[in-house]
């Protein structure tokens, strides 16, 4: 028979990249925390789950609508930066570069997942496309196979409407090894190439 | 400012093993859940919190008390495995080659962290071992620095009682390799060697 710590440990195993030693760790750790403890966390949970919601605009997760990127009007409105996921939003702008808007497509066509065009935000950019006052749409969807596709779809798509569409450069990681890099990098690498 | 998110985002960094690198994306997949199996998950938390609790006799976690190993009336009830943790005890159950009790100490003698004898079950297992007829204490503490020193102590103690006192083999592990085995564990394995 299941106990609840077994059922606990299940749970924790469905998150993603929890393997089952970690699960059980986990729900080891947590079952001997002390309730007030247990609690907060709980109520972390409830919080993040009640209060944070997609964007109108951008669909970046937010506690606010519009979210504060979108309504920072200090933020350069011409160009829009366009990625996976609310995660890379949060990763850009810890580089501290970018300065104008985003849009989150929750995702990258991937046919054989049944991944399309209708399951991304991609009407919901054009829409904003027409509304505003943007030049420059800056594809940053992963360097893999899915994210090459979906940067090509809307290369093709955007273009059509007259918009200067660039795409994050493929270069060395900081740190990175000429050596071992794989041949598509040290490619991408040499063809953006920068001058001193 | 913190939003929600930031504070599960802390909330879930605290779980051991988990950096901040997982504990985004653990704070992004929950609330990208939808609601029903977020609280299925709260649930879960909950129910073990609630439920589990340190067995009476050796201090496992389990949910009924005496937990089924010290109420199964089959187990060889002359043995008594000595661990750390209660994971420990699943662990080698799941090997299923043991069939006596166990002993859970909660810890190992860290006088670096402040662990000193009375905050393991050291005084518990002397009460049970004047109970009962145990002939046998296997010492199943972590080949580690601490567990080293626990097994010491609690072999010195029990053998002044007059209890055959055994620690568990050290040697290599399955599909290890001997070429690349460090010192100690060599020397274990040659020290263990078994008739064939």
């Amino acid at each position: 028979m299941d106990t609840p710590l077994d059922t606990l440990t299940e749970q924790f195993r469905r998150l993603p990249g929890i393997g089952i030693k970690t699960a059980r760790k986990l729900a080891y750790y947590m079952v001997q925390q002390p309730p007030e403890a247990v609690e907060v966390f709980i109520s972390a949970i409830r919080d993040a789950k009640e209060h944070m919601h997609f964007c109108s605009v951008c669909f970046n997760l937010s506690s606010q609508d519009p979210c504060p990127i979108c309504s920072d009007t200090s933020r350069d409105r011409t160009t829009i930066c366009v990625v996976e996921t609310p995660q890379d939003v949060q990763a850009i702008e810890r580089s501290g570069d970018y300065h104008g808007l985003y849009h989150v497509l929750h995702g990258a066509l991937s046919p054989l997942d049944g991944v399309g065009v209708d399951d991304l935000r991609i009407k919901e950019l054009l829409q904003r496309l027409g509304d505003t006052e943007v030049k420059e749409v800056i594809i940053a969807t992963d360097p893999d196979v899915e994210g090459e596709a979906t940067a090509l779809y809307l290369a093709r798509l955007l273009k059509t409407a007259g918009i200067r569409v660039t795409r994050i450069a493929r270069g060395l990681p900081m740190g990175g090894d000429i050596e071992y890099a794989d041949e598509a990098t040290l490619a991408g690498a040499v063809a953006n190439r920068q001058d001193m």
